[in-house]
């Protein structure tokens, strides 16, 4: 964390100094707005705290509700996620009051007495060490908390508008005016003031659910699956004497059906998702009136021979949820008519499917996440606005691939003990497909922002267009092992990582050519005429070099690896690595002797891998990219 | 983390439900109260937070200025205090924005050019993983910020009554009356609204500082040397070619005396201690009125051919303290009187030394986090009142053993490169102590709360007297790999740790045998007529099998370990561990087959180790501890 640099901060630094529109931010909502979300889910709050980090754009965000979460549905958390918390700097503390996933346990028919179910196999939930973040689970509602502490904390000082709903929205003619986009909204939302009022908008953002009314409004359906499963879902308080009650576990009985055990966070609150059967598509079914003391009856025949003492109900429902997903996540019908989307949906409003796998929720932040900064170097001139085009692009494909997973997942769960070819099939399903689930399968393919495979050879271990995977170095300046990973905040940069290709930086190398051509070429994209004071505002870049720390002579690191700062032309010592001790990150991934460039897209994929000498790749690539327009602030 | 079991939390789970003297807790002053605490430094702060988990008792605590600390002096945190912080929930927070020492760095003159420095040695600041905490620098104020959280989040909501400055005290006879110190106090201090008023108070704690006037209203003094030495110390950003601006420095001269160098956090802040030379005891030197461009100007002639481009200062003094200690830190004159004590004093306020050592702080919160518990325990009605001896006798010795610490490192550090008589004695001495400074030196001799070492061969690691040193295990109900040392919170609880002489519950064995002692034996402490609700109000027992945490039946294991909580009976799986698959705690505290009962006070320090057997022992020692009195609550 750096802070100090513009003199002493008392404070918690987490709370960045406010700048531009989060200085005196209005109260009311304005009638112009650059960014109007709806709805403040997961991915509309993730939307937030990442627009909070560009104070130099209006950004506001409405929710229909009078005010904060205070029960949410969704709980799972996967790895992916806690990385994403931890660049936004709350992972450590939601997962210190999370329940942690470390092991599932798949309970069966006892084949000695089916009435009875046995435990028949344990399953680690990571075996394979996919990340160092862990898979946790916790109350939707607290995530929305941290997520808005940190759109409150950036210097756009962003804060839901409460009691606000949305009406309908008109774009325009082609979308190309300023602030094209008028909004009609209900101000004090079901409260006897309620009145209309209408704000226009350069973009909106549908964050608003699976009936989201802004995906009406631009004209996209949900298709998909007629067929729901119907579950009942309670989150409980209970005596019990079944062992694995605080441990996630599949439950298949003979008779009865099958239950998901999730425990949750605290201690003793746990969820059980309760097998209700098929029902037919038109949701008028008898079993959407199935009580809570149904559910729980039914889950005590399924746990024979153990019973299930139910002392409080903190949230019961029944859930019938096919699997649907719109053929677009954004207001352009066309893409072949060049027209530019002004209005994006996200998360339930573009995909639901079955809340077993625990997946909604991540998926939509990571929505909101691909999104937000898109938005931000857009409507900062940095960046063309086709770019926005790469959202519906990028995150209908994980969408697809999503439901295609949940399919499979939800089929199995509600698969009779007799139906399965081979007893060991759920687990073993549940073991191959765990990285999946834990949010890394993501792989954006190649697009404006995600450069071909040709180099990847250089750096195996980076795959193009999954998610930079953190490991070990060692910061030269104070010798401090790290993550590297974890140094990147989401701030909205792009990220280069420089692995050298000699262990000295006093040598002349590709390393050191690299460096003077970054600093001085009027290709490189330092040099681009960005806005903001530095190029420090718009990158992040990292030397990483093949050797232990005490063999760098940090005095001889080129300058672009020690940038200046602040108002007192401070130096940033804190982006020159060496390797730990522990572990060589180069071996770890597969970095040779002739280094790498690694370029990381401000959401964490790694846009390309070059050899250190490319440098008219790279300036092609920024000079794609890069597009230097007025910004707002 | 527990919560949840009286029914759902949606906010944040750290803020604890108020009760007792938190519930509609008077703003102002009261005329009476159970502990008054003088001053908000770390003792006083860390006091708050104790006694806020003691809603019984109604704790005040007074400072003198007008609000916050902005900028403190000290920023030495110690492993020990962090491990401490753990326990009141802020030790990841404060990790994440400190600035993390993990070697130290020696410069000497070069032989070849003596006017000139160089590098002569690097040491790493924890060689031999003393602590699984790190060893960290950050400023004061936000100690004080966290500890404050604490204190307001805890069940009796402590915050300090600023603006209320300590005139003086007078004890009524012998101090056993009933609110029996009289307590002069001037409200609105500093301000025009200035006013006298009295406050009567059971007990009186002076955290007040090295001119402590509580310490002058019961007649202690601080003695010791009379020579000083003088430092000029500044906290400053700065432009510096130094290569080890950001790594802990040891650094002589050949002329112009030594540095000591902290990096502080935030990546560009850092102090230097600057040697000023011996100044008289009288303290009116002209040392006194070293400017801040002297202190610059001597920086830069020691660091020579290196230089110090000062860019801002956020505060710089002269330091010119001597070591000197006060023989007690209670107001009993003469222990064989058999008074007992009504006022204390902790922290500075009894010992003062020099800063280098960044001992200060530390030593400080661990007088009051020693005091705090006793403080609840007596005035709950659990232990004695003599309990309260037992702070001034343990923490007098620990003062002592700093400040002949400090002295030898203070004199090491302010001597000339030619006075050693081996050129690597400096960093031999910082090597060899390095326990010392890490705060885990402190060891505690027999008294009423601690156990002589009779059967310490049961489990060497865990040394009587000494803080209870974590170790990996892995919770039986979840798998989940946990330190087990983090599990145990700054409660006020008393901790029974069992490690079981059998790897299975199942069996009869010594474990069984001592749970159902601990459950139904009317000599058990757990059966005692305590305040509250239950037992587990005051002790936290758990249980360790030597065996991995798939061979627990949980089922089996006896009942006193899965403890019923909270208005609707749930079990409290969470205190059931197994041991570790990376690590044996059995293997790494070398605990035998016949296990152990390790015994831990609620300041984490161990007070005895015993035979799973020793029930006639355990009996005799609680039976002098606890005292069955009216609680205030």
């Amino acid at each position: 964390m750096q802070f100090h640099h513009y003199g002493y901060v008392s404070g918690d630094p987490r709370r960045q100094p406010a700048a531009g529109t989060g200085v005196d931010r209005p109260e009311q909502l304005p009638d112009e707005v650059d960014v109007l979300i709806v709805g403040t889910g997961p991915a509309g709050m993730i939307m937030a705290a990442q627009l909070a980090q560009f104070p130099g754009i209006r950004t506001r965000i409405i929710e229909r509700r009078p005010g904060r979460l205070e029960i949410g549905h969704a709980d799972g958390i996967q790895a992916r996620s806690v990385e994403t918390f931890q660049a936004f700097g709350f992972a450590d503390r939601i997962t210190a009051e999370a329940y942690r996933i470390t092991e599932m346990a798949f309970w069966k028919p006892d084949p000695k007495r089916p009435e009875h179910i046995i435990r028949s196999a344990r399953t680690p939930d990571d075996p394979e060490d996919i990340s160092e973040f862990p898979h946790l689970i916790v109350n939707q509602a607290r995530v929305l908390d941290y997520l808005a502490e940190a759109a409150l904390n950036g210097p756009a000082r962003i804060r839901p508008d409460f009691g606000v709903a949305f009406n309908g929205l008109t774009i325009d003619g082609d979308g190309d005016g300023d602030y094209p986009v008028s909004v009609s909204l209900r101000m004090n939302a079901d409260t006897d003031a309620e009145r209309e009022r209408t704000v226009r908008a350069r973009y909106v953002v549908g964050c608003d659910g699976a009936r989201s009314a802004v995906r009406s409004a631009i004209g996209c359906t949900l298709t998909g699956d007629q067929a729901n499963h119907a579950w009942g879902v309670m989150d409980v308080l209970a005596k019990t004497d079944f062992p694995d009650i605080r441990t996630k576990c599949a439950i298949q009985s003979h008779a009865g059906g099958s239950i998901l055990l999730i425990p949750r966070e605290g201690g003793h609150l746990f969820r059980m998702y309760v097998d209700l059967g098929e029902v037919p598509a038109d949701g008028n079914s008898a079993v959407s009136k199935t009580s809570i003391e149904q559910i729980i009856d039914k889950a005590n025949d399924i746990l024979s021979p153990y019973t299930l003492d139910v002392k409080n109900v903190a949230w019961h429902s029944v859930y019938e949820v096919g699997h649907r997903l719109t053929d677009r996540f954004d207001d352009v019908e066309d893409p072949a008519s060049g027209r530019l989307p002004r209005v994006f949906i996200t998360g339930d409003a573009c995909h639901t499917h079955s809340a077993k796998a625990g997946q909604g929720m991540n998926v939509s932040m990571q929505d909101g996440f691909n999104l937000a900064w898109k938005l931000g170097h857009v409507l900062c001139g940095v960046a063309p606005e086709r770019l926005l085009s790469t959202y519906s692009a990028e995150r209908q494909t994980v969408a697809k691939n999503l439901i295609d997973f949940d399919k499979q997942w939800s089929a199995m769960m509600a698969k009779r003990p007799e139906e399965f070819e081979d007893p060991g099939e759920l687990e073993a399903f549940y073991a191959r497909t765990i990285e999946f689930p834990a949010g890394f399968m993501t792989e954006y393919t190649p697009s404006l922002i995600t450069h071909d495979a040709e180099h990847q050879a250089l750096a195996t271990g980076f795959p193009i267009g999954k998610r930079f995977k953190s490991a070990m170095v060692s910061r030269v300046c104070d010798g401090n092992p790290l993550q590297l990973g974890h140094q990147a905040k989401a701030d909205g940069r792009w990220r280069l990582y420089v692995f050298a290709d000699a262990a000295s930086p006093e040598s002349d190398s590709k390393t050191r050519r690299l460096a003077e051509w970054l600093a001085h070429s009027p290709d490189s994209p330092l040099n681009a005429a960005l806005p903001g004071s530095t190029w420090v505002d718009w990158f992040d870049v990292k030397v990483i070099y093949p050797s232990a720390h005490h063999e760098v002579d940090i005095t001889a690191v080129p300058a672009v690896f020690k940038p200046a700062v602040g108002p007192f032309g401070l130096t940033n010592l804190e982006n020159v690595f060496a390797t730990s001790s522990d572990a060589d990150i180069f071996a770890a991934r597969d970095i040779g002797a002739t280094g790498a460039l690694v370029v990381v897209r401000p959401d964490q994929y790694v846009a390309q891998v070059l050899p250190l000498t490319a440098t008219d790749t790279l300036a092609r690539f920024f000079s794609a990219l890069l597009k230097l327009e007025k910004c707002n602030s």
